[in-house]
């Protein structure tokens, strides 16, 4: 290893600390100032500390000083390949006792136990390991390599070397049971010393945070905001891991349940020049000197593309809300999953897709992610959701006339609003034991324009609804594909026709009966788990105050 | 089924009918109203031919007017559950003569032979199949129904009750090597009676029609305009259903290898607040009163996701690029397919991933998706691609190396055009044999400001870009995961480092090393298939001149 310091890291470190000389030296010092004067400090500690770290002379006197240290930036700059291999810390078991292993992990915790001994846990992606190192001249360990790691700071990157050995007592603190005995540690990068928020602290649950308080301790409670602003630590929580790894989970198994049915994954455009489902919660720009908006759906295009002959047709892709709607439920930005399927007589043939498409997802779930399931529930505790094997239908006034028996009169023309949708999903609950059902032949009025009437009452559509715990999470209808009357409806609902004339003479070259659907990935991750907020379930939310990070 | 004419039909038939008879009296009628004027009566007649066909007494000397006729409008929005079957056009084989079958395709020919025959041919996506009318009473099928028959229009959707039976001689027209023997035959929906494209005219190779010009004979040929003009009709020819299966099976192979090397599918903002990669290539919006744009790759939050404790993540999502590019190999809007991993010694390790996964997507789709290809060359020729088992590795210096022993000059520090990546294509392919391969070590001063600069020559990046025959398609790099020095590079290149702070921090909470790349699906399934334009593999494309549909 190259004991010269970095020198771009040098550099930085003299430049920010004569920033900051400057900055305090000045009287007028605000308070974000005095946050980012604060983290210059750091920068510049930190920097120094890397430098100082690899002064040769600071080891002169340890025979054992190749053993640890800070790796020199340009050993991280694909200097060297080694053939050495790394193991994942989630494969440490009980098997591998006695075995030399190398691993690379975040600096979770660090306790110094004493000059002598210390241990670091190591956590990469769900798994953490601790590492413990006692000097010993055996061992290849000094008191300055004990030092040298209790000086880490948390959430540093870290390579170590060491022996897998079983501990005395079973350990309650790491995910893994099993030890490293080190005998190398290298820090490959330094984490700012004082984190703007800690791991410990977001990943804890709300239980254990009322049973210290009731214990008369207070313990940090993290916030929905200030973990978004720091999503990149905040990501790191079990839980957050986990949560989108089931995410992903839920679009593997809805594309995998949809090829083996035959359709064919589409990518839309999202840059439109018509707004794709009329209302104003349309985002607008400019393209190239035209007038253009973001897709809300991609609805028109994926009912062209079975005017063009795919038959089936599935897309997941992001759409986009203009909607300044300030709840748990709703975002600017989510990824939508979509299908769009020819049928041959009735918009039941889609309902039947649906009922097999979410019964293999909860299964898949339930079954495969057995691990991220426990792991979202030891942060934000939930019941298993109910559902049934063959997925329950209720029409829309079978909904409402239970609604009205339990107490709540519901316009019989007009929508559920979100606090009827919640009461309805209770005592369909009760009743029929599950809490994913399928609401059907809404009122027209209150579907968008290329929706299906009814063959024997124009007033009520071919459409349904899907609610997971209470709450809608899948649109879905016959669509109209006749263009006179597409027309016609376009018109009825306020929509200019004329915007949309390429979606409506799609229809007059042939066009087959379909339907389809679309749901929201976060939605349905969010009430698989029974989370409280969508911003759970977004990697990086987008809701009307929040663009960044 | 009912005897009753659709009434939206029959009142729209009435209302163009009007319409067009007043128009017809001013004395100024534009080019483009004439063309409205001729949909329109195509509309009008075509209503009025439903409306005449759905008349009982048409039909009142027929006494097999049952097995044939328009299916009524109620009928097709959702009345009934019959339970019947619907066999598969692409399932029909020898195996099923003598079978009663029932099937739903387009009509994409109508032959009639005379009074008492007629072939109708259905194509069910990629699909054909002959279908054969003669009257007969034993059949049920009268000379009423065989007239029926040939009065459809080409492209209407048809249901066809038949048996299936060997034809005396193979059949060329059709991609099924058995007939139907008609004993039903009800349309679903007309098409209007002159289309603006014809499947057969677009469906035609260039040598087919250069064949036909020798032979004297003037065919036509659809320009890729007026394809993209009437995308609905264009996509269903046989190589477009092919093309759009491919790049299907493109996406499902690169998920399947990400996920078997432990990649997490993420999903990020394309809403952002500062420009993604820096230049003037980008969309601008207000996002709530905030000056937005939108992403121009995911690049800035997959480096997030790392730093979010993810390891390895891949995303799959539209990326946004307002250049006035009009080449054959530029969209404003395309499917990116992009991964970024931690890497442990050196980004070669990214290399190792691109070698595995494109030569897993080429053997798959040579493999699994012969029809397609062959679907494909039928009308667009290609050779195979060429490539390596394990793909070839050339630094930049080795690639001017050649193409000045070659003749041709480049700046060594600066970048290839098109043409010197074309040349360096057919260099690499006599010398290798090989089609597809990486070019790395490129001058820093060609690369994004997030570039890890190399080791031993600062003038040098961990970066690569790899060719398909002689095109780039992927951009790939070591990243720079120091803040400093990635502020440095920012500023160097002229952004902004305070637009695009929350990135820049995320590297200071503990950062490992990494690397990753990104590819464009819509070039991935171009230049394998060696087709001559981007716009032939995205389905609904976006260039700077195309908006709609």
């Amino acid at each position: 290893m190259s004991s010269e310091p970095p020198p771009d890291a040098a550099a930085a470190a003299a430049s920010s600390a004569g920033d900051l000389a400057a900055d305090l030296s000045s009287a007028t010092i605000s308070k974000k100032q005095l946050k980012k004067d604060a983290r210059k400090a750091e920068k510049a500690e930190k920097a120094s500390q890397r430098q100082q770290q690899q002064q040769p002379q600071a080891d002169a006197d340890d025979p054992f000083a190749a053993n640890y240290g800070d790796v020199p930036v340009e050993e991280i700059q694909s200097k060297t390949i080694s053939g050495r291999v790394w193991t994942e810390v989630g494969g440490l078991d009980e098997a591998a006792a006695g075995r030399s292993v190398l691993i690379r992990g975040a600096a979770q915790a660090i306790r110094p136990v004493s000059k002598k001994m210390a241990f670091v846990v190591l956590r990469e992606s769900m798994s953490t390991v601790q590492c413990v190192l006692v000097a010993s001249a055996d061992a290849g360990v000094s008191t300055q390599m004990v030092r040298f790691a209790t000086s880490l700071s948390k959430e540093s990157i870290v390579d170590v070397e060491g022996v897998v050995s079983l501990p005395k007592e079973p350990l309650k603190a790491t995910t893994q049971q099993v030890e490293i005995q080190v005998r190398k540690i290298y820090c490959i990068n330094r984490a700012i010393p004082t984190l703007p928020i800690n791991l410990e602290d977001a990943s804890r649950s709300e239980a254990e945070i009322e049973k210290a308080e009731q214990a008369g301790e207070k313990l940090v409670r993290v916030g929905q905001d200030t973990r978004l602003n720091y999503r990149a630590i905040d990501l790191r929580t079990p839980a957050n891991q986990a949560i989108f790894r089931i995410q992903c989970q839920v679009e593997n198994k809805f594309r995998e349940y949809f090829l083996s049915k035959n359709f064919v994954g589409i990518h839309s455009p999202k840059l439109i020049a018509g707004s794709s489902e009329g209302g104003a919660a349309v985002f607008k720009l400019q393209y190239n000197g035209q007038p253009a908006c973001l897709a809300q759906s991609p609805q028109l295009y994926k009912q062209m593309a079975i005017c063009g002959g795919f038959e089936r047709v599935f897309e997941v892709g992001p759409v986009f809300r203009a909607e300044n709607s300030n709840t748990h439920r709703h975002l600017c930005e989510f990824v939508g999953l979509d299908a769009e399927m020819e049928i041959k007589e009735h918009y039941f043939e889609v309902c039947d897709i649906i009922d097999g498409l979410f019964v293999a997802i909860f299964k898949h779930l339930n079954e495969n992610c057995k691990k991220e399931l426990e792991t979202i529930n030891r942060q934000y505790p939930f019941e298993p959701l109910k559902y049934l094997e063959k997925t329950l239908k209720l029409t829309y006034e079978e909904g409402i006339q239970m609604l009205k028996e339990a107490g709540t009169e519901i316009e019989p023309m007009g929508d559920l609003n979100t606090e009827a949708e919640k009461k309805l999903g209770r005592l369909v609950k009760e009743k029929y034991g599950t809490e994913f059902f399928i609401l059907y032949r809404y009122p027209l009025a209150v579907r968008p324009f290329y929706t299906m009437p009814c063959y024997d009452n124009p007033a009520y559509s071919n459409s349904f609804d899907v609610f997971i715990r209470g709450e809608e999470i899948i649109s879905g209808a016959q669509r109209i594909h006749l263009p006179e009357l597409l027309t016609k409806r376009a018109t009825e609902c306020g929509i200019d026709a004329s915007t949309i004339s390429s979606y409506i003479e799609s229809f007059s070259y042939g066009a087959p009966p379909h339907g389809g659907f679309g749901v929201g990935l976060e939605r349905v991750v969010m009430l698989f788990c029974a989370l409280n907020n969508i911003r759970k379930t977004s990697l990086f939310p987008r809701d009307p105050q929040r663009l960044v990070p």
